[in-house]
């Protein structure tokens, strides 16, 4: 290739996807409203990594997930524990920076970012390895076992857990061979769970990505700080509930758009509850057509998830990315899809465990999805300086 | 999340990743030698799908890859196959265009192209189905059996092949979907294989991808015209080579930076060959440093690789992509990692094979590279118009 592929092959080449909202209105003077901020849309975008609270959490959500867990090896100590967690978390920030590493050969696999965050979260092992169980949350331990799990231990609960988020997906496949690197003497890579969400959450609807069923999946998300604060922030850590979830895409398109959205209890194309109103509106469980049914099947997903009356805390941030492995040919799969659901809070046990306690009981949905894995992990919180690591108060209290 | 959210969490999440001299460019006027072209960066940027030549060859590399194998099922004849290639070209028209296929319930998973592309390729026994054998190239047969293969018939030849590709990877995995749904009577899947590059394809480097080595792959693509028609269009149609290359990091990142410039023969950060000059110049396997060595190993990678003496029909199209498999834990790996090495040209007997044959005898790479998997494939013309469907000269004749 001469000069000349520069312009020809060049730019383009390799996923670039903005919306047309997105670079007209950083462009166009006829909409004045979304100021031009070039550092949006550049793969040498970083996201902090050193702050009270980890990046990855609140952090808009990026395309591509690596999620590995680890179990750490046999007869570790806390200064096992320590001398990993001073290592990766220094590995990470560097990575999240867009530098190299100490000891990494690879610089031109670390220069894009791309919104690359890291986040690190401990399973309740952990604690014990580092002799520090008396500091454990209440919460973390394995979830209550609900009637229409079918877990594989092939994604069970890790001791510890990253989440490695960003746009590009080399970079993301190299921090997670970085940081795998690095581990071995003190933890063994248990599963990687693979995910993406569509370059459409830039798609100009709303920001809510899609799942693999069609659905807008995250509208009742907090997004205000007030928000975070009360559903997601335990000070500055938080709880992860890790679920994949087995969906079976050719029962459900057998459906009709009707029966799909009825399922859902939301409208496809906009994620509109049946109930009327946007997206963002509140869904309204009562509202009956002229018929006097029910805008919203009671034993929708929607209807289900909701907070119960009377706990306004039974409210979680969604955080999923969809996976989309090659078909089991010997089961006569025609897919092997579904989604790795990550969710934030306070305390999973009076957050998310009566919100799956209800769709467990009773989800239409329940008919076209499995839960075939469970894990839940403390994040501690961020790291405030560029020589603190992950957990460091925890850990040399 | 209230309409605040779009602005807050808008059109970065999910995959927005462009360079910042193409965004630059579009934006500043100070460099007006790149003028915007607002199209280059829309999720809702197409391809052309008609036209003499099938898109997905020529095509400037998108970030993700769905290549997926079928086995045609016993029993079928030809009017079979026209049947399976008049549905799959229907709905790859659509789906490349961002349209809705027939039948499709699912606009809003088709509606962001992102620049795909389906491409078909056919095997040898696809024409034995067809009962048109004396149609079929005399290339279109196994390949020799190469020393250091090592072949897994998990990732063989198949009947037919579809390359699906593009920049959004929920528009590539429901495209995967799709066609695999609408197969089933016909065609039955042996292998997927996923494949990403970087989104640093639009880097502002020179547009040629790096894999999982680090290495700039591709350099010596032909880019003009000329050098298409010349080395991978017979026609209009071409032969597609599919080989499954397993890289083995643990090793590789053994070596210190020199040694893995002197196995490829190219500096690592830039492409350049050793023997001078920038990444697009000749090779000059021949020049010397001032101790009389030589400055590209003879055995390095690019010495093997480039055309014999006498021989400039020995140039292939490289279109690869990076796979990253979780690793194989009973194994003890660290990564799971390596190439879906694809390329095109008239004959791979005359160009790939003896390409291959030096790489196989002797090549600085082979320490830490094996070919797992191996399929050769003819790709039809073009569909000139939307009624026509892939294959149609070779099976209507």
């Amino acid at each position: 290739m001469g000069s000349s592929a520069f312009t020809r092959r060049g730019f383009l080449a390799g996923g670039a996807a903005v919306t047309a909202g997105g670079l007209l209105a950083a462009c166009n003077e006829a909409e004045p409203n979304e100021p031009f901020d070039e550092n949006r849309y550049l793969t040498g975008q970083t996201i902090p990594f050193d702050g009270p609270r980890q990046a990855g959490v609140e952090t808009p959500h990026q395309a591509h997930l690596n999620l590995v867990g680890f179990r750490l090896n046999d007869g570790l100590g806390r200064a096992d524990l320590v001398r990993l967690m001073r290592s990766w978390t220094t590995d990470a920030r560097h990575l999240c920076q867009g530098t190299t590493p100490p000891g990494s050969l690879e610089p031109e696999m670390t220069d894009k970012p791309a919104r690359l965050t890291v986040t690190c979260g401990l399973g309740a092992r952990a604690f014990e390895v580092a002799g520090v169980v008396d500091k454990r949350p209440s919460w973390l331990a394995p979830l209550p076992e609900f009637s229409r799990d079918r877990l594989d231990p092939a994604w069970g609960q890790a001791d510890v857990v990253l989440q490695i988020c960003g746009d590009d997906p080399i970079t993301v496949s190299h921090t997670m061979r970085h940081l795998i690197r690095t581990a071995p003497t003190y933890a063994t890579t248990l599963w990687v769970q693979q995910g993406f969400l569509s370059a459409q959450g830039a798609s100009g609807e709303s920001g809510t990505p899609r799942n693999l069923f069609g659905q807008l999946d995250g509208s009742i998300n907090p997004h205000t700080a007030d928000e975070f604060d009360g559903q997601v922030w335990d000070g500055d850590a938080t709880a992860m509930v890790v679920r994949r979830i087995w969906m079976n895409l050719d029962t459900w398109e057998e459906l009709d758009r009707g029966s799909r959205e009825n399922a859902i209890g939301r409208r496809l194309d906009d994620g509109a509850p049946l109930s009327g109103g946007g997206e963002f509106d509140d869904v309204h469980v009562s509202a009956l057509n002229s018929y006097g049914l029910p805008l919203v099947d009671r034993t929708s997903h929607v209807a289900r998830a909701m907070p119960a009356p009377g706990h306004p805390e039974q409210r979680i941030l969604r955080r999923p990315y969809n996976y989309d492995l090659p078909p089991d040919m010997s089961a006569g799969q025609l897919s092997n899809s579904g989604q790795i659901f990550i969710c934030f809070q306070k305390d999973p046990m009076t957050q998310f465990v009566p919100i799956q306690q209800r769709l467990d009981d009773r989800d239409q949905l329940n008919t076209w999805i499995t839960h075939i894995g469970s894990g839940v992990y403390w994040v501690p919180p961020g790291t405030r300086s560029s020589d603190e690591y992950w957990a460091q108060q925890l850990l040399s209290g």
